[in-house]
């Protein structure tokens, strides 16, 4: 590269949550975090994680991440189960640190790469001195984070665990002679985002191109960008994140075909 | 707690504002107060304040301040009256500055704790050089916050002001039989934010249980969190910013009724 | 000004996209450019420009970039025609940076005051190692931010270019009689924002007032602020962006009209 950060790195902390920006719940996490480390960069990852939908937060968790730098911490709490006796975590995971609720929400992290070292939350001297029965975000994850990045250890704040809690994601069904997935995301520009992550893809093509049925359409060999169809042709290509997706130039595949996630969609060799 | 914040603590200044994200108006707060001050930290507290909702607006903040540090510096403009001669003001109460309309935003924070000291804002040297009619927020109210957070002292603002213009919030009348409370605030997950704040409510319990009727709906005792409901159940419990809320498990308690802001809510003892 | 900044200025980036928040896209444009220059600042400016409208993201970038101090680095990205052969650019116009694809979305920057520097964003030296072919926000124009919050020079990005794309933008036609105008812009208020910037509207009324046809409407009168008029009255004023609105006092002009992006207005003389 052509130019050099300065030397020192003030810690960055993410947050993900499914609270919306409306309310004082994202701002509260922030003030608890900042009262402990004034240093930290707080970086909003997405708070426009649909209510409680543990898998959607996960995905977006998992694309955003790998683009931060070593040692970030990324703070995700999508909590249904907050006040039940689901355990809370912190764990360092490719590189970089994780904390929310042991609900499934990093598993796609926890099953990339090396083994996770994880722990569960169980030492209150980091916590805030009253936690609430509704709100772990703001009185265990948000200073659990802030005190990572003042530089405490993770074998301070628990027990290592090996058993966190798997997220079910559909996995694509390949076979000589077809694939079968669905649509497990829609972003905001409508795109439908596949369960088909690229390398299988084209390992099981083999270098042939591909025809795709999804719904009413049938799509023909795999475009490389949005720009090479005419606005309101439909299209599928690797998205940015890495998967199969399927999208409509210029306008919203979601809408235009009224489907979302659970869409199944079935892919020939050409 | 076990780990030190480091010495020096960039100024805070947070954000709140009916103006939404879409458009140019946030963004111009921030680029004055960075042209000013480029050590402040932002942080938005919201600024998906139901437009020129004051109540609202004043929940939220009271909801989210408390969890800053102290020296804080909050920004808040919902401002329906910007232009005519509703003055501005800047203030330092419960350990924190409070910069924005005087329309009643501040009113929660003004009647906790401490009198607070508060001045009307009259010394154009700390506004921008040109003070627009329309956007007081971007003219007055950021330079305003820049300013404090480099130093200034409250006294170079303005002469002090001890009639800050009150907030009509509908408070709930309690007698010995019944409480009769209001819904005024519906959350991003649809919960029923009431007016009735959890100690007066355990006063008048005395350590007894309640019965909530709440539109079609009669409910028993107080549930400690959502997670201990059936999803689809409704239950009544304090919420984490201290009020009585009503809420649906893992779902909204809000479009389930289909009723928001108003709502009348009775309480009995079981 | 009654009081200074300190000396050290960390760089300032603005964000603008219409990736809206929801999704992985914007966070991982902040971890690229984190990754490359921690000390970055880095500011939102607004990720809900209507998807691919080129024109209303140029204008929330004009609005809120003079704000901004000195140098401040403005990355902006709505990019329908990503990887088709459209060129990205940097530029230096108006004492700040620009960075983003050469769409016209730097038009009213590029048409303003002085001539600009524009260079073709051709040195992949710069870039992320893995170029996609859908997403040049991440790859390219983040990382270009921030190397030139490193202090690169423009000069080795690319060779320097003459001919951005412009932007096509509808003037208003005056005449001794009339001025015919329309509405380019909805803000969040819904406040209908027309294409007649106040300059040439004062110089055309030569300090007499006016009389408004707007839909069925006749506005009499420029207003000075939103307050001046009870509930529910439309108005017409110079916005805080320096444009002539229509405006309803304490109502969306939008809806009440049931118009928005290319109604006519016509102006008179009173």
């Amino acid at each position: 590269m052509a130019s050099q950060p300065s030397p020192a790195s003030p810690p960055i902390i993410t947050l993900l949550t499914d609270f919306g920006t409306q309310d004082a719940y994202v701002a509260a996490m922030k003030g608890v975090i900042l009262g402990l480390n004034p240093q930290a960069v707080l970086v909003d990852l997405s708070h426009e994680v649909p209510p409680q939908d543990i898998r959607a937060g996960a995905l977006i968790l998992a694309g955003a991440a790998p683009y931060f730098p070593p040692d970030t911490i990324h703070l995700a709490v999508v909590d249904p189960g907050v006040g039940s006796r689901r355990r809370g975590l912190a764990a360092k995971a490719g590189g970089q640190f994780w904390v929310g609720p042991d609900d499934g929400l990093f598993h796609l992290i926890f099953t990339r790469g090396a083994a996770p070292t994880i722990v569960s939350l169980e030492n209150p001297a980091f916590f805030r001195p009253e936690v609430s029965a509704t709100f772990h975000g703001r009185d265990i994850f948000a200073p659990v984070a802030a005190h990572l990045s003042l530089g405490v250890d993770l074998s301070r704040l628990g027990p290592i665990i090996n058993d966190p809690v798997p997220l079910a994601v559909p996995t694509p069904r390949l076979t000589p002679k077809t694939i079968q997935g669905e649509v497990i995301y829609v972003d905001r520009f409508g795109n439908l985002v596949s369960n088909l992550k690229a390398p299988a893809l084209e390992a099981w093509l083999g270098g042939g191109d591909l025809r795709l049925k999804v719904g009413p359409l049938t799509i023909r060999g795999l475009a490389r960008t949005y720009a090479e169809k005419a606005p309101g042709e439909f299209l599928a290509l690797i998205g940015s994140h890495g998967y199969l997706e399927i999208a409509c130039a210029q306008d919203s595949a979601a809408r235009r075909l009224g489907a979302g996630v659970g869409l199944p969609l079935e892919i020939f060799k050409k």
